[in-house]
């Protein structure tokens, strides 16, 4: 990361591109036991976050990743009421699971509690659903939570993580998967945050063998644009129980009208669409 | 746009924001007489060509926005046999029209040769159409090509153009669409690229606006992601004279098994879903 005449730049190594955003100031720096958090305000992005350098999400698009990691989980489990959130620090993800009136309970496992804390007082839009009598705040390490969980505890887990490298690899893995297979009671649904469809397909494709290596019947993956993210696209991927991931309640989707800007199931159904060269590279035939 | 140590950079100055690609060398730069062409060698995406600094396209990633732009189109007509295409020039457009075994005449009315002789070179796989027998290229200007058409030349017309301001401005007139509903024979359809769903919504609202006031009946966007435009995301708008564009020939379309790599049968249903905020954008309801 770079701050260059008023310009935030994340570079991605990998792939050999960077996205920047202007700024118009900085505006917090904290140094948690964890990570470095950054507070910034834009010039069209509104306000931004990163942890370590990395974007972890501006006002500007933050809402279609949120939406798109909780709804087609919560509309594709029969009747979610037991929301496990591991990571998220931010809220805006359990500010839409709390959408959903079935949800009795939305547990947020959050290592890092200065992120929240940060969150309160800088996205605050995004803790609306903080005071909420339903929601509980652990903020501990979400893979140890995962492994201490009773059988059957959750109906949706939802790992809205950061990359697949340092403290979060874990959550990648087939240990942490099996746990939450685990946690998950029948009918139970995980769904994760899979980087990006152009830079990262052989992780979408190791991440659907590892969940059904760990017991989950059905993995399907879905995409949706996310500007502020390396390749500006983006994936989560769904493994169920029992159910098959492309029967999810499209008919109470469509009536519940939340108030969405990017999801509904009409762009649920959309995203399930996987573009073909993502449709091989998971199968494991080519590109 | 800038080249700082050895990274080309494209800077949205409207939206803040700006997207940059890791060079390995320039290979080639020519002023036309309509713009500055330059050839970059990157290091993760291929081969970039760039016209007057802002990024035309890439080896890695043109192949969406040339399969969204075209296999829409052509699987919701009835029977494309004869199709325009206006710009376009680096020829990706013309490869996916010759993928469909009706179209009988594909004529490419790009106003600066020269782009098209620089891809020839520095694009070759993009150009392996250009000797086709059904393929004509013309050289001028595509707005005055549209208005010299008699009526009802063409099944297709396909708007493959730069961003809406100085010599494309005319692209997106209702003087321009009037001429392209004329010559369309009936059930033609019109398709034109219409930049980003974030960035651009008014734009996408008038063009809507601007097509059903030239006479189009059935006006739709499609999205999909387009890694190195501006935001990542973006749209093309397809009107047809007739039937309603929800009606392509979806069976058609699976049966065909074009060698596409982003569109299917699929992503082309998933491509109509637009995301609420901007349906109602394109309503003028808010965002």
């Amino acid at each position: 990361m770079t701050i260059d005449n008023g310009w935030y730049t994340e570079e991605c190594r990998e792939h050999g591109s960077a996205f920047s955003l202007k700024l118009k100031d900085k505006v917090y720096q904290e140094q948690s036991p964890y990570q470095l958090i950054e507070i910034y305000e834009t010039e069209s992005f509104g306000t931004l976050m990163t942890l370590d350098g990395l974007v972890m999400l501006t006002d500007r698009d933050n809402f279609i990743y949120h939406e798109m990691l909780t709804h087609p989980a919560l509309f594709t489990h029969p009747q979610p009421r037991r929301v496990l959130i591991i990571g998220g620090g931010d809220c805006g993800t359990l500010r839409e699971v709390l959408k959903h009136r079935q949800v009795q309970l939305a547990v947020l496992v959050e290592i890092d509690e200065r992120v929240t804390r940060v969150a309160e007082r800088f996205f605050p839009e995004l803790c609306e659903g903080n005071s909420d009598p339903r929601a509980r705040f652990h903020f501990q390490d979400g893979i140890r939570w995962a492994a201490d969980a009773v059988d059957g505890t959750y109906d949706v887990i939802i790992v809205d993580s950061t990359d697949p490298v340092g403290p979060a690899a874990g959550l990648y893995a087939e240990g942490f998967y099996r746990h939450c297979y685990r946690a998950l009671d029948s009918n139970g649904i995980l769904v994760a945050q899979s980087e990006s469809p152009l830079y990262h397909p052989q992780l979408i494709k190791s991440m659907h063998v590892t969940m059904a290596t760990a017991g989950f019947q059905d993995i399907a993956s879905l995409h949706f644009p996310q500007c502020t993210y390396p390749s500006g696209w983006w994936s989560a991927t769904l493994a169920c129980k029992d159910a098959p991931v492309s029967a999810f309640r499209e008919t109470d989707a469509a009536a519940a009208a939340l108030s969405t800007r990017y999801y509904s199931h009409l762009t649920h159904r959309g995203a399930m669409a996987l573009p073909p060269f993502l449709q091989r590279a998971i199968a494991g035939t080519g590109a």
